[in-house]
């Protein structure tokens, strides 16, 4: 083994792989560990005490800190213009608010450059990053037109390979009464037009929004379009959501927070993850979080997001997450923990990520605590010290 | 105006002096100004355009962010030896835990060395300082013998001028059964020995702690010694501490999550501050949150601080409380960040810190943003960009 690139993160005093077979239970513990990064893989990892011969070139010691996978934020909508704190405020103390909501950042976004776009993005990627997120998909969405919905791939394009038509989000103004008319603009143009830009195709299923109907269209659209389907389902109450996503074998459905018995049966039956959204129930001051243990014992594969958006959850915090996941959906911290980087992975079908075992990506953080435990244990503590991507540090925050 | 070891920031998008003479509304809000700092206090604030003559030595342009008061969190136990995490995971999975609480950070901290307990301490309030807080109390109460106390308030006493005899916080082991003579040996033995290293007496007043006589006992004993008193109350269930607070003038009761009628009227027409840790009723999964509209409502001055402790609070975050204030208490955000700053320095019966006003203490935070709003709006996310303390930049966290 030869040092030239390569690097050594020793003195692990907990190392989660995320991988059974190299430690202990679902997320593979392993205590006193070091692993070897190079050319942007993991090339080794084990026990501290048996580094393979032969120094790497770069050696970190974290002196006894927790060792995890990256962070896979796999629900972000991170191209958009403007802000809505004063929207946000009022919505908190019940006054009412004359303007706002999504069609705010929409007028915003239409109005914005790409150089505006790209900008806000990279801020929030730079963001997430420091907070631990390696890999973050994005979201199209505050277009809904062609021209903007591929402006902001090309900007999400920049930044992830996890891109995401989210082309049917809120009915446009322009369309006003005419959702219909609207969604057969989306299948029969804009989904064509900008397939080539995206990974994903989504869609916000939802009373008020997108339909049954109108959301299978949609996501059909998509796939015939060589695209995958995730689904925005559940979030405001029940809705055709969950089983509209498992009938189009879509990598995931994201919120769910209001989910029957029939729901929760039919995604442990199936291969969609089930992506909760902690912190968008939190700022919406929603009713009810998602019943994760009613997933879990089911069955179901969760993952944990921020979906970091201007309008009912700003924030990147992936910590954030898992202290709301253990605190309000009794998730276990294990759960909470695997949820956020190998169910983040599992709902971008991506077996690269959200693990630390051999051949898997150099994407790793060293906390600034002793165990995981410390993400829901120390809440709002900024406790992600050290940040690897492709086997590379990231640059400290400040 | 001369310029040596002066500060200037200008760049000043929002700034929050919580002096209604300096500016809008009760948190005194400007636009576009500037401040000057020498000496470690405020020498000058007012808008951008009218700086006075005179460069000041140092300058930072702030470019458009929000500046605040440094955040004053005015209860925190940061003296112990130890930490729960294996206790916090399983009382938050329903799992039984046989050592755990209390006893356990008691048998650390008086296990522990003056320099071990003097590194941890360090540390929080590195992290704390680093989240905005310029001012934290520091009880001490893991130790109940005279001699951990006193060690504990020694080392409080090389972080922080607000050091807090928490003489009665639990019966400790070798007086399980016979709380009366613990009491009684506090108020003839630890205060009076204790007391020249503390400027507060406190007391956990709580079924299962400290009952009312006994809690009045310990306070009065405190007074008498030349403290003055805060109390730990009504966190569990509803009780004597907010009318005993009251009755003897304290300087704050803290917790207050279990209040009736009564408690805030009888807050509203004192002059004891009522001071609320919603990080606290967060970690522990409280049933509820204080009610803090009430209170508000009913003029009662009300503060927020972290409760940093490792068993039921293991955080520094005031950003976190003043999301959670916001989000669970249906504090507006401007009451919120008023809460933890001007609240806080009333909480601890301070004039000269918790605004930025000519003459203040020169402790002050930018942040990562155009607004205090975003304190709420941006849950999760490190905003705290920049802090001054007495007027001097304070080293960044990594
Ligand atoms: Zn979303
Ligand atoms: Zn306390």
């Amino acid at each position: 083994m030869t040092s030239d690139g390569s690097v050594l993160i020793t003195g692990i005093g907990t190392l989660i792989t995320n991988s059974p077979e190299l430690g202990d239970g679902p997320l593979g513990l392993l205590h006193d560990a070091a692993m070897v990064f190079r050319d942007g893989v993991v090339e080794w990892v084990g026990p501290a005490a048996r580094v393979p011969d032969g120094a790497a070139h770069h050696r970190y010691d974290v002196d006894g800190r927790a060792v995890l996978p990256g962070f896979v934020d796999s629900h972000a909508h991170l191209v958009f213009g403007g802000e809505r704190a004063e929207e946000f405020a009022a919505r908190m103390t019940g006054e009412p608010y004359g303007a706002g909501g999504i069609r705010t950042t929409i007028a915003a976004t239409r109005g914005a450059s790409d150089d505006q776009l790209d900008a806000n993005m990279a801020r929030l990627v730079r963001e997430a990053l420091a907070a631990g997120s390696t890999t973050i998909e994005c979201k199209s969405g505050y277009g809904q037109d062609i021209d903007t919905e591929m402006r902001s791939l090309r900007v999400a394009g920049r930044h992830t390979g996890e891109t995401t038509l989210l082309a049917a989000h809120v009915t446009p103004p322009e369309y006003t009464g005419r959702t219909d008319d609207y969604v057969e603009m989306v299948c029969e143009r804009m989904i064509p037009d900008c397939a080539p830009h995206a990974k994903w195709i989504d869609v916000f299923c939802e009373t008020g929004a997108f339909d049954r109907d109108q959301s299978e269209a949609v996501l059909r659209a998509g796939i015939d379009a060589g695209l995958t389907a995730r689904v925005h389902g559940n979030q405001l109450g029940p809705g055709p959501g969950v089983q509209l996503a498992v009938e189009l074998g879509a990598a995931s459905v994201d919120h769910v927070t209001h989910t029957t018995a029939d729901d929760v049966e039919a995604l442990a039956a199936s291969s969609t993850v089930a992506t909760l959204l902690p912190t968008a129930d939190f700022c919406t001051r929603s009713s009810r979080y998602p019943d994760a243990r009613a997933m879990l014992d089911a069955g179901v594969t969760v993952a944990l997001a921020a979906d970091c958006n201007p309008g009912t959850s700003y924030t990147t915090s992936i910590p954030l997450c898992i202290a709301l996941a253990v605190r309000e959906m009794h998730m276990s911290p294990d759960e909470a923990v695997w949820a956020a980087t190998a169910g983040g992975a599992a709902a971008l079908q991506r077996n690269d990520i959200g693990r630390l075992t051999v051949g898997s990506r150099a994407d790793a953080i060293a906390l600034d605590a002793p165990s995981h435990i410390h993400l829901a244990y120390r809440p709002g503590v900024p406790l992600v010290r050290e940040v690897w991507k492709n086997g590379a540090p990231v640059p400290a925050r400040h």
